[in-house]
């Protein structure tokens, strides 16, 4: 297959490393959501649907962690929290858009066995 | 960014598909283990490594229901188990070296910090 470097552990490694900062099934769309601009914790919630807030919080902690998340407090009575894509996360574009195409490519191609 | 489709809900979905289908830390480096050639049982737990035979085992049924490994018994004494990629794994190859590249910038971002 094109550009899978060969040797196992070599080929196996940074895709254990990426999978582990994007783990579980809610990180990326978070990103998806905040790849449309900065958003607070109920729109990130409503636009990746079925995600607790204890979740979206932990996932949002993570990602922060990883610096995937940048996360702003503003001085408003009370305080509100916006979060934002960071240089870092910049560089999962294509990535993101690999999984959305294979992700219409795959329900595809199951749907139609 | 570049190429995400901009609604929501149709930019998340797709992604919710993909991360379904190659849900776990496991399924992705079972694929690339496979994309170097046929393999039996023993020889992708050693690639894949730090992986039970109890999981690599549903790993392995979970990617054959998804169309993304085949498995072949051959008519030996014992019977030996083959396990390769399919048509439709062929498809994931950008979008395993993607998950390849951004996991070495990754670690080098998270080691320079």
């Amino acid at each position: 297959m094109p550009g899978i470097v060969n040797c196992p552990k070599e080929a196996i490694m940074p895709v254990k490393d990426a999978l582990e900062a994007l783990s579980g099934k809610w990180k990326i769309p978070i990103l998806v959501s905040l790849s449309r601009g900065t958003k607070r914790f109920k729109e990130i919630s409503k636009e990746v649907g079925g995600i607790t807030d204890k979740m979206l919080s932990k996932e949002l902690k993570d990602l922060e962690m990883n610096l995937l998340v940048s996360r702003k407090v503003l001085d408003t009575f009370p305080p509100t929290v916006e979060y934002s894509w960071t240089d870092h996360s910049r560089t999962l574009g294509k990535l993101i858009h690999e999984l959305q195409s294979w992700g219409k490519l795959h329900r595809k191609k199951i749907i139609e066995g």
